[in-house]
């Protein structure tokens, strides 16, 4: 394949997915890649002229732009969120969209629990505190600024069971907790320990 | 029972085990029960000379203490480490020293967790940073000042395996990490998923 076969590559919003721990490189491969870091919608048409490819994070993709892009084949969304993409124009014109549906599982289930955390353990509060000296001038051998909670035994509500559902469920199962889940799902389908129930119940 | 045949109780150092949440009241059932706050070591003789049952949490009881009670009969640590107590000269005077080997397996676990879950995600400093209109300011849809790093993939290694060690693996493991154990056990004995390792390879 000559570099005229190869394919245009437009990234518009390349910032936020790679601020630069990441490498374009095995893009470049495929065909001459431009990546900005972010596009406003008026200077989209202008930066998306000449791709086959456009790869968008945030930046929307309407039916008037697709319709201006006679050269365009395919539209990548770097995120699980396509609203941003009119899809029914790009069907209409033959462009295919995809989208990358569960990259995030682990990272929004460990964030789900670390909220969790902070706010039984106040991890950060603490630490500042006995920084600052204060469990060194306390007259107990325990310093204890705010309640610290203990999630054993207490029961999570988990609304919505899919892929970060589930795993939120796990890591809250490997807590001590009791986990009961809003869903659609059968409660024979539910993974051990885990009771199904209603938002009214949640 | 009369009231000549019940116990009398001290609690040398209660406000910790007891800031408020808890009840003396079933102490009350057994005998005549008084409770400080906290006992200096000049303090210790005189509150304790007519105990046959001394609860203490960090408030040591050595030798010559118990030598010094005839009463004695029995010393409650109301925590796990013993080495307070000369357990040799409560053996030599008959006087019964108990502990309180686990009560704190899953909070201490929790606690590793959400220190570690502090360094990784930074709850706390994001949370004040969103509140003062750091993310509103920012030029991006998603606002980050530090790094936030995904566990799942990554090794934790647990020196020591025991209650609280396991209990740590555990939820390690929901969160999609490998771990490493060093440990006695043979390997035969640690749960699936965990492997091993001396503290070298840790």
């Amino acid at each position: 394949m000559n570099d005229n076969n190869k394919l245009n590559i437009v990234v518009l919003d390349g910032l936020v997915a790679n601020p630069g721990d990441l490498s374009w490189e095995p893009l470049k491969e495929i065909g001459p890649t431009t990546v900005y870091d972010r596009t406003a919608p008026k200077e989209l048409l202008e930066r998306a002229k000449l791709a086959q490819v456009l790869l968008t994070n945030k930046t929307p993709i309407n039916r008037e732009t697709i319709e201006a892009l006679p050269n365009l084949r395919y539209i990548g969304v770097l995120a699980t969120g396509y609203n941003i993409i009119d899809t029914v124009a790009a069907r209409e014109h033959g462009v295919v969209v995809t989208n990358v549906p569960a990259y995030s599982t682990a990272s929004v289930a460990q964030l789900a629990i670390a909220h969790l955390l902070n706010i039984t353990n106040g991890v950060a509060q603490y630490s500042s505190e006995v920084r600052s000296g204060a469990w060194t001038l306390c007259p107990d051998f325990s310093y204890i600024s705010a309640p610290v909670m203990e999630l054993a035994g207490k029961t999570m509500a988990v609304v919505g069971f899919g892929h970060i559902g589930s795993a939120v469920a796990r890591i809250a199962l490997a807590l001590g907790m009791k986990v009961m889940a809003v869903t659609s799902k059968d409660a024979e389908q539910l993974p051990q320990g885990v009771e199904k129930a209603s938002l009214e119940q949640a």
